[in-house]
C-alpha cells in the first residue's frame, strides 16, 4: 500500500476562493463580510475536482491513499484576526473532511489550525478537537510563522506552543510543520519560504530540548527537510558544538522528513544520510511544481518513481517509506486502516 | 594550487571585539564612543592569530591561499546606523588588508560593506572603492538582509542595489551573498539564517531578470548554495512554471556555489547536479563547525578531503574546483597571482 502523507486540496472549487476574497474584503468593510453559510459547494462539485485531479494522478502513479489537508498557501494566517482565521479554517477543514467521506479509500483528513499572528496558539485547540473527534483527522499542520514571512512568533521550542503539543500527545497525532504564503517580498513562497521554514524548524529543535519535555511529540518536516539532509554534517557538527546529544537521540526519535524532493539525486541523498525510519513518502501533488521534467519526461512531483528507482533502499526499506513509517507516525491512520481491513 | 574562496578573520585579536563592544555601548552613550584610533593591534598580534589558526590548518590540509574577509557574524549590520557600520567596516577591512600584506602568499582580501538597514546601498561605494583600489580586495561580501533576520530590504533584484552592481561590473569583481548574525530568535545564525539566505538569494535571482540587466554580474552563494542543489528539481520546475529560461542560461552563467558542505554525501550531491564550472572550493575555516566528525575522524570543515575523495569529479574537474573556477570568477585574483608568477 502506498500512502502519500502530504497532499493539499489545491484544486478546491472556485467558489471557495471567491468566498475567501469576499471575506478578505470584509475585513476592511464589515458590511461586506460573508457568512460561512453563503458558501455553497455540492458533493458533485467536490467529486469533480478530485476525480479529475488528485485521484486521477494517484491512480496513474499507483498511490493508494493521501493524507489530505487544506491548501497550504491559502491558509494565509497573516490575513485578518483570529475570527477571520477561525471561520476560514473551519470551512477548509470541513471541505477536506467531505473529501474523505466521499472517497474513504483514498483520502484521510489532516487539519489546518486557525492560527493568527500574535494570538496565543491555545486558541486553536477547539478547532483541533473538532477535527480529530468529529472529522477523524489523523494529524495537523502547524505553521511556525503565522505572520507569513516576518517570523514574529517565538521558536517552536517556546512554551507558548505547549498547549498544542499537550493536545497532540493526548491524541497521539503528529504535526506537519508547514508555513503558508509569504507576504515578505524577499521570500518566494514555494521556492524560499517553505524550504527556509523547514530548515528553521529543524534547527530550533536542535537548539532546544523540546523532546525532553515531550518525548512522544512528533514533527513531520516537509519538502525533504528543507536544507537539512544536504547539510547533515553541518547540523551534526553544530549539535556537537552546542554539547547536545547526537542527533539520532536528540531529535531523530521525534522528527521525520517527507520525500517531497523533486529529482533523483536529492532523494538519493535523503536516503543516504537520513535513517529509513525517519522518511515518509509524499509528493505534495498537485502542488508547487506541476510540470514535466524535460530531463526525465516525467512529472517532477512524481516522487514515487524516485523511490522505486532508488538503489539505496531495499525492498523492505521502500515498504517502510511507502507505508510502514506513515502508519507508525500517524497511529490514528493505522487504526482507521485496520478498521477498514487494510 | 588550492584556493579557498571563503575564509573570514574569525580569530582576530581580542582587542577588536573589545573595541566593538565599546562602540556598541557608545550608540546609547555618545560620550563613551571610542575613536577608531584607540584600537591598537600590532603586526605581531595579527601574525600570532593567523599562524596558529588559519595558516596552521591551511598547511595541515594543503590549502595554499584563502580569500579572506572580515568575520561574517561580526559584520552585524543591524547594529547602530550608517556611521557605526562605516567605522566598523573600515576597521575590519583594514585588518584583513594587513593580514594580506603580512602573508601575501596565503591571504588575499575580500571586503565587507558598511551596510545599514534602511540606508541606500550606494552609500557603501566609497568603502568598496577604497578596498579595491587601496587594499587590493578581489571581491566583496554583500548582505541581502542587513536587518539581521527581519528581511526588511528589497530583494537583490531590486534597482536599489544597482549602484553596487554597477561598481562590481566596473571593477569586474564578484560578490559573495553572505548574511550576518541573526537577531531574530527564530533563526539560529549558522544553522538556519545563513542557509536560508543562500536559498532566498538564489530564488530571488530565479524570480527576477537581474542578469539581463547585468550579464557580467557574478554572485557566489556560500554554504553550497543553501538548500538549492538538494532541491535542484524543484528550482528547475519552478523556473519552468514561471516561464523563465532553463536555469543554465537564466542564472548559471552568473551564480556560483562554494563547497562549504560538511559531509561527503552533500558534496557528492553538489557535484552531481551543479555544473563543475559553477563550483568553487571553500571551507569557511575557522568557522561555525570546528569539531571533528566522529564518523570520519576528520574535521567537518576539512572540505578538501571530500573533493579529493569525490568519485564524481575527474582530476581536471577537481583542478577547476580548487583553482581554475576561482581564478575565472575573481579576475583580480587571477591578475594578482599572475603578477606573483603563480
Amino acid at each position: 500500500m502506498i500512502i502519500d502523507c502530504h497532499g493539499h486540496y489545491t484544486t478546491a472549487p472556485k467558489a471557495l476562493e471567491e468566498w475567501r476574497n469576499k471575506q478578505i474584503a470584509g475585513i476592511q468593510d464589515p458590511s461586506a463580510m460573508p457568512k460561512a453559510s453563503e458558501l455553497k459547494i455540492s458533493d458533485d462539485d467536490i467529486r469533480e475536482t478530485i476525480v479529475n485531479n488528485q485521484l486521477r494522478l494517484m491512480k496513474e502513479r499507483g498511490n493508494d491513499l493521501t493524507l489530505f489537508s487544506p491548501r497550504a498557501s491559502f491558509m494565509a494566517h497573516h490575513i485578518g484576526d483570529f475570527e477571520v482565521s477561525s471561520t476560514w479554517a473551519a470551512i477548509c477543514n470541513e471541505l477536506c473532511f467531505r473529501v474523505s467521506k466521499l472517497f474513504p479509500e483514498h483520502f484521510v483528513p489532516v487539519a489546518m489550525l486557525p492560527q493568527s499572528p500574535g494570538v496565543d496558539p491555545k486558541t486553536c485547540i477547539p478547532e483541533l478537537v473538532k477535527c480529530v473527534e468529529q472529522y477523524g483527522c489523523v494529524g495537523i499542520n502547524l505553521n511556525p510563522d503565522p505572520s507569513g514571512g516576518h517570523w514574529t512568533s517565538p521558536p517552536l521550542t517556546d512554551k507558548l506552543w505547549y498547549p498544542i503539543y499537550e493536545k497532540m500527545v493526548e491524541y497521539d497525532i503528529p504535526a506537519m510543520i508547514h508555513v503558508s504564503t509569504s507576504c515578505n517580498a524577499c521570500f518566494h513562497t514555494t521556492g524560499a519560504h517553505y524550504l527556509n521554514a523547514d530548515t528553521t524548524a529543524f534547527m530550533q529543535c536542535v537548539q532546544g530540548d523540546l523532546f525532553k519535555d515531550f518525548p512522544q511529540l512528533r514533527f513531520l518536516i516537509p519538502h525533504g527537510g528543507g536544507a537539512v539532509p544536504y547539510h547533515w554534517g553541518r547540523f551534526r557538527g553544530l549539535a556537537q558544538e552546542m554539547k547536545k546529544p547526537l542527533l539520532d537521540t536528540h531529535v531523530m526519535n521525534n522528527i521525520f522528513f517527507d520525500t517531497c524532493v523533486y529529482h533523483q539525486p536529492g532523494i538519493d541523498l535523503l536516503n543516504t544520510v537520513i535513517p529509513v525510519k525517519n522518511v515518509l513518502f509524499a509528493s505534495e501533488m498537485i502542488g508547487a511544481v506541476r510540470g514535466i521534467d524535460p530531463t526525465t519526461g516525467h512529472y517532477y512531483d512524481d516522487t514515487k518513481r524516485y523511490i522505486d528507482a532508488s538503489k539505496i533502499l531495499s525492498a523492505e526499506d521502500k515498504q517502510a517509506v511507502f507505508e510502514g513509517n506513515t502508519r507508525r507516525v500517524f497511529p490514528r491512520l493505522d487504526a482507521l486502516l485496520k478498521k477498514q481491513g487494510r
